[in-house]
């Protein structure tokens, strides 16, 4: 049986995480609206707790859990990034023990951050091992594994970030987000397609990460079969699920982004908006211009800045060639 | 007939600019204050027009003339900074021409921010040039120079900054803020000591460019013989007003502060609030937790963020060492 998420399931988790997660305020540059002739919103989910959406997931899952008797005694996840943290913080939330896997290679940021939630993490040598712990593990009595995209709950507390923002902006004609394992987008779709049918929901993902895009075209979940060399490093996910597939393949259309483009959007949107962005949801922008190219008439597009945790390395990548100065413009 | 400005100067000029300025939000770090064990309110003036406070005075300026039926026919600035941008986008709100002389050094991404808000850009060869040409135009008939900070009504715009912190957040216990030029440590000095007498207001000025300090310890205005060399380019300033020093000299305290701090708190601050703040601003958290080590009991602690405009050369410094691997304690 198909596993079917609804806009219900979303307006409950909407209710299980308030005042648990942050109402996240949503910008926009005038600046940049005026070069580009179009309005652009930007939902600033890097301002979320623990610096990305994914604590709306996690911590989704977890009340859903308690709400159904079903409280586990330990939580654990897989993760080298913001699920990693999310699950961590969404544990202490509730008081329940949480050990993560990462992969020793992970950002010393982000598995400080971990700790600092109270987690246990448990480093690996790499992200094979780091998958085959987690199965083990989650095999255990009273063990409960919250995945980082491809699970119903999960799914929904992303969802509500849409149904947020499209309480907070009306008349949006076209959504855009980022493609790592789709659980973003997933929910995106569902909320949108609910509360405002004639808004357009798009994907964005890094041309050497594409293997949404690829499976989009082949009609069949493709997997990457190397870890892909992406700046974008929450679009590093190596193939989507089977639950999140569904909901990718009612996009619109996704957009498949240069690296150099994703550096240019990224300094080009943390110059404008003075928010710290990740790459991953800044190569986003690419996206919503070529869509605009083909535009003739006035624009309201939401954009949703997924997350803004960036360790140093990724910070000098970024930074190493001037892009800001060549102004954007369609 | 020395300058004096009141509370009621800076009431007024929040009326003069309300609806043209942002009223910018206070955010704070669940997990920073855990590791320091005090309340840190950061105001957000990075998230003002144009990036930076500087849009409050230059505003309150312009709109103060023209209250008064003395409306330039131009307005001119000299600036390599934030202040430039802000002449030029608050001559843009009232309609005037603005001319402002900057170095030919100065970054373009300043310069074409100032250009886009309509300004005429006259780049000269050096400061020295810039600040002769602009002191020659001001004699022209029609014309009217805004200075960066030496200025009772720009002073008193840029107090607006504690005034509406004040009324966002209450009982506070200490303010910081950078020294540059002194603008804005004058008008939250005026604020705070009007709104809250028991708060104590200090100053933060890299070691590297510590006119100010000196001048203090000095009880006379002392000036810098060459351009410091320091992160923190919104505190280059050569030397205060003579206005402003007399309110300098009302600081509970003056930090100095070394560079690889300033860049220590500006990796910091960026991780924890995810917003792009100057080094400027963020040194002041060297001055707070320098404070807090004397405290006995728990503070709340308001820090104003002035500005958020960083070129891409200084991004390359700024994160060229990795001091998010030490974690910030008192």
């Amino acid at each position: 049986m198909p596993v079917t998420i609804t806009i219900a399931d979303i307006e409950r988790a909407q209710q299980r995480i308030d005042g648990l997660v942050h109402e996240t305020p949503v910008f926009s540059s005038t600046v940049l609206n005026d070069w580009l002739g179009h309005e652009i919103f930007f939902k600033a989910e890097c301002l979320q707790k623990i610096g990305a959406f994914k604590a709306r997931g996690a911590c989704n899952t977890l009340a859903w859990l308690i709400e159904n008797n079903a409280q586990p005694e330990r939580i654990i996840a897989n993760s080298s990034g913001n699920h990693a943290q999310a699950v961590a913080w969404a544990a202490q939330q509730f008081n329940l023990p949480a050990t993560i896997y990462m992969p020793g290679y992970s950002s010393k940021v982000k598995i400080q951050a971990t700790r600092a939630y109270g987690a246990t993490v448990e480093l690996c040598e790499d992200r094979f091992i780091v998958d085959e712990k987690v199965k083990i593990a989650a095999t255990e009595k009273g063990v409960y594994w919250i995945p980082p995209y491809n699970h119903p709950q999960v799914i929904a507390g992303q969802g509500t970030i849409m149904l947020e923002a499209l309480q907070q902006v009306d008349n949006i004609d076209a959504v855009f987000a980022a493609c790592g394992g789709g659980g973003m987008l997933s929910g995106s779709i569902i909320s949108t397609h609910a509360l405002s049918p004639k808004t357009k929901v798009m994907g964005v993902e890094p041309l050497n990460a594409n293997d949404a895009a690829q499976s989009l075209r082949m009609n069949a979940i493709q997997k990457l079969t190397a870890v892909p060399d992406t700046i974008a490093d929450g679009a590093m996910t190596l193939s989507v699920g089977d639950i999140t597939f569904k909901y990718l393949q009612m996009l619109e259309e996704m957009y498949e982004v240069e690296e150099e483009k994703i550096c240019y959007w990224t300094q080009w949107l943390t110059h404008l908006l003075k928010l710290r962005i990740e790459p991953t949801c800044a190569m986003t922008m690419e996206g919503v211009v070529r869509w605009l190219r083909t535009q003739k008439s006035k624009q309201r597009v939401m954009v949703i800045l997924s997350g803004g945790n960036i360790d140093q390395r990724t910070q000098m990548s970024l930074w190493e060639q001037d892009y800001l100065d060549l102004q954007p413009q369609l």
